[in-house]
């Protein structure tokens, strides 16, 4: 295991060139709020209603609380969390109750019924970028940043590409930080979660000026024949895809790598990948969704804080796991 | 049969924060004036003569006072409903006329011509928010809100869901209240009145920010071999319904559920399945058109007392049927 | 044979509450002047040098005046008509020396070279009603309204619906009428001249706030085995058409329908279809363009002077004829 | 033969209706110029460079000098031409170091790669018409016009037909001509070159209100057992071709008609067919583009002079071929 | 071997039209820096994050240093380069640690997952021309030129083709050059390298009015059974390849030819096909890439050394290879 030198201590922001002087810093203290100056981050992600419609709020294995939008905002208030990324509607519709939370506001969203099968994913701004800073100025809440998804390699990737530019370069000029989802998907992508195509994605992410990156974490396709990788245990498969997650973080440069999902874990399994993410891949931290609210308030809290001690305070595995009981 | 705590009774105007202040007002005012201060809405909606084209309007079982469009606007006038929902330019031809109707400017429309099967349905705006508050301001009419018919699952999805949103934003800085129809349809939506898939509908409306949401009564699928279900009354199937409905009004969280249709049934059959609706589900209410307008004015009229009954002062079905006769 | 009350007199201008109180003078000058106050309309339409390309002006039946596009405005200039309609560039070409032609932009055209079974049919503006107050007020003619084509029920329908709407919204903010020419067609359209689809079309227009409605005349298709309707002479074929065209007028409500074209007839055939469609269905009047502008000037002259007689001045068919001679 | 009374000699100028009173001067100057105050043009078209690619420039045939784009320029500033139209950004490389050329701007450009089997050909706006003016106003050069290719009858056609109309409005709000190349192609247009098809496109020009249109010239079908077709002289046939073409002359009224291409002839044939267009049909004149820039500059001249003779100083054949010598 | 006339020298900068007199100057400067007064360039293009996703920074052949981004400023901002080619967003991520670099904003990109097989090519503005100039004026960078690639004979060739255009007009009108990438795909485009089709391309771009042109350096075809070129040495090949280019440079006027790629040679052979191409053909230049990120910041300084050896000072073959050791 070859753990990174990605410490955590204090990180200097680098200002991208297209913050305006008098925009400067405005966009440092966000990046400072979220960071906690630290270049880490965890991002509550609650766009599902749109992205999922009521799939994870209705489960069967979800708490009754879930199924209240409050929900999300109640964790949201409470939790050891960088923000919370939802849609613009949303978060008018509860924030001025939860007004210390800081906002994200995700442009993009598009329900799960068209399949990939059938069309090639496409998935444009709701709201645009003009949009959420007249929110931002006339709502009084503390909106730090906007989001998009990117479907890359869908047959309608300039639509996209063209959209999530534009907003980032929208969002530096007013002195706001962006996050990328970038997925590959269509019909042209046979493995999503291919380490190497994870790479290219991450560059793209810096390339558009992104100043976070939200990507899928990737699974390692086993050679069949291949025996060292057939007998490795389940320790030895973890650090292996932590190693070859290190080229999407280096791709990404200055763009801070934030990874979703990956395989479905219990909350230990997830604190150990999040430990290896971030101390052997380098990565910046975590987006957390599903997995916190699909439980009652109390336990969401102890699953941020479990995950916030590994990311923000240098926590080993067992450290955490302490503070999930 | 479970009843909700869903009492008739005051209850408080959530102001969304994309309301700005000096519309806080005007944008309390006009969901008073409709819900009551209730919480609760009857709808009247008037969009079927693009939607339905002549249909309705024709149809043997429709009186012969239907074939006119300034029927609508009699009933409209003088029922107890909440508001009236139309076209911008069949709004205009007879709304000054009409002055005392609180107006709901339907954006989009589209015939019922072209079949799903043939191509996924897209309905988009026929007028901009920008021109409904021109109108608002230099007609002198009592505009309150807009609305907006979104097909869930569409192809063309995308396109809608940015028209709705921005909209649903622009309503809101303007002071306006919106209606969200929200149906799930196209060629990947096999079930369009599965009600795990009208919470996913529900949950998006709230998750765009809208105040009301329509969506179609549920169905249930009575599953080969459940002896439970096919040997239940029909009374027990409506509370059956009502029951699985609840997953849609939860969802929707702070946005106001709006049934509309559900299994064709003569007036009295509506009044129960309407109570059941309001005080099982927890819904705020109906939208009422054909079973309305179909009838001559003065039928009309009782129809809508009845229904304004249930929803507005609590009565049980059987005091609601004897205002129809 | 039931004839409407539809007597020749006075009629009310209802103006739209979307014409602005500043423009309602204007509004109310330009209808009284093609209406003559009697809410009757003889509309000259001359669009067809995109719509048919050269087939009218070409034809071995035409004049040979015919083929020099000046024609139109020769008679357009002269013939007791309420008004010109064509489209921009055309009226710009020879308007200045026909000054005293009350004129109508048609913003859209589309040639009829790709045919419905290859492509639904897609005709958009090609000129803005921005473009029109433009050309208006610069050039000094009188321009009194502006007209647009939408096929309902083709696939493009929404696009169509769009322009449409905001066009009549636009003419109207600035005192201008407007007309729409409405044709169901698409490959969704089996039966376009079916009487109720007709209906279906006038509701449209009325719900989209049109002043003036043009529709293709009805046909009626008589079912094998009905004895009655196939042993009918031509006088009650046509009393018939004219009764089941009653569903149409009714369904446009305010707005006054001019239909064009039905069963290709002569002259005389044509009058006597005129003088039902306004006596019996209660229609407007009429819409020509071919069968006038295919004569020669003195001709064309003598025919609109009959069709005026029935609609303005209540002129049986007998006593037009006579005008034809 | 039937020679029309096409004499050369002053022709008024009628100022369309879209010129506004301050402009009208700017416009008639800019006809007077390329008419010679006669109703006659002959166009030096230089857009090949992109509707061709290299095919013209490179060819075997052609002369080394036009190898080097700025041949056209030394052509066009030197040959007895009514103007010379390109794209702007040609225009913009040479046109300081030619700078007494009267030039259009064509705002439209396809290549010939993509052909009408795979895709109906669709040409857009490459420069809006701001922004040639706007290079009108900052350039300094003499910029006249500006032009446009329709391709009619394609499925793309309500695109073109939009961007040709707004064109020709903005063209002549700001005191210019304007020039529509119009080709009837698609896969649903069989014979291009059909005279009553040609009548229609130029029956489109002066409905969109072009000043100027250039269509190719047509090609008669002999019916197979048509002896006296089959059997005529190659000069009865092209006097029948110049009968023919009358009908797309009369059908352009206002708009003045210029001929491209026709069969392929030697300069001597195409004298003799110019004069036939000119003369027998009533053409204004000709657009010359291969013709001349695939030859040295000094034939290129003398070629530009003998077609000069005929359209603008009534020249018999004889007398231009002398020209050529 | 026919060398050319192309001896290193001050060359005239030829201002176009479309720059704005008070926008000489700054244009004159730009040119000035990148071609060092001489009408030479060497392009360090840098947009391969988007267009080969980490697929060059990720290979087994690169350097570790490449899988940094930051690697390509550190290369610019030393190497003797006209100036860096990147993408907005990138370059805001580091451009102010690297402030020295003259960049040029490349506004579109596509990645190179959907193949042509499926789609034909559509690579769209992510930036526009109005969004550079406010970084411009903003960022406090020496942004110089803007670029993009253009995919003649694309399907979407009308989309692309615009958007080049007035990209070029805009860059002029404020005073920056334009490097136009152009490339015939798509699934009509069966030759690609063919040197005819590559002078279509540079034709088209000076007609577009690019300052540059970036194209493939064409390949020939041996004819089965021509003994000559079957015969010919790997020198004599490329002198021919070189004479075949000779079309293209000639198609291109006063727009300066670059030449990317050609067949895959090693360092020795690329500084042979570069003195080809400047001496035979008569090209300003190259663009390099891969070629130099993918090495180490020491050896990618000696291979920009000796190609702008060859460019800009004239040396043979010889000389420079002697700079790479």
């Amino acid at each position: 295991m070859t753990q990174t030198e990605n410490i955590v201590g204090k990180k200097p922001t680098h200002i991208p060139a297209d913050v305006p002087k008098e925009k400067e810093a405005e966009y440092a203290r966000a990046i400072e709020l979220v960071t906690r100056g630290l270049g880490r981050m965890l991002l509550f992600a609650g766009d599902q209603k749109i992205e999922h419609l009521n799939d994870d709020f209705g489960a069967a294995d979800a708490s009754p609380e879930d199924a209240d939008p409050e929900h999300l905002f109640k964790i949201a208030s409470q939790a050891e969390v960088s923000c919370f990324a939802s849609q613009l509607g949303l978060i008018a519709k509860y924030g001025r109750d939860y007004s210390n939370v800081p906002y994200v506001v995700k442009l993009n969203s598009k329900s799960n019924i068209v399949p990939v099968s059938d069309r090639d994913p496409l998935s444009t701004e709701m709201v645009t970028p003009e949009e959420v800073l007249k929110f931002k100025q006339t709502s009084g809440l503390n909106i730090v940043g906007m989001g998009y998804t990117l479907y890359l390699g869908s047959e309608y990737e300039a639509e996209m590409l063209k959209e999530a530019s534009e907003a980032i370069f929208a969002a530096h000029q007013n002195g706001m930080f962006f996050i990328l989802w970038i997925y590959p998907r269509g019909k042209n992508v046979a493995h999503d979660h291919d380490p190497h195509l994870t790479a290219g994605a991450t560059g793209v992410a810096v390339t558009l000026g992104a100043d976070f990156v939200k990507v899928m974490y990737p699974k390692l396709e086993t050679k069949p024949g291949d025996e060292k990788a057939e007998s490795a245990t389940p320790e030895e498969k973890g650090v292996a895809v932590a190693e070859a997650f290190k080229e999407a973080v280096a791709a990404a440069g200055r763009t801070m790598v934030i990874v979703s999902g990956g395989e479905k874990v219990d909350a230990e399994g997830f604190l150990q990948q999040l430990w290896n993410q971030v101390n052997i891949s380098g990565a910046a931290g975590a987006a957390i969704g599903r997995n916190v609210h699909m439980r009652p308030v109390d336990e969401a809290l102890k699953f941020c804080k479990a995950a916030a001690a590994i990311i923000f305070h240098g926590a080993t595995v067992e450290e955490a796991k302490l503070i999930l009981k």
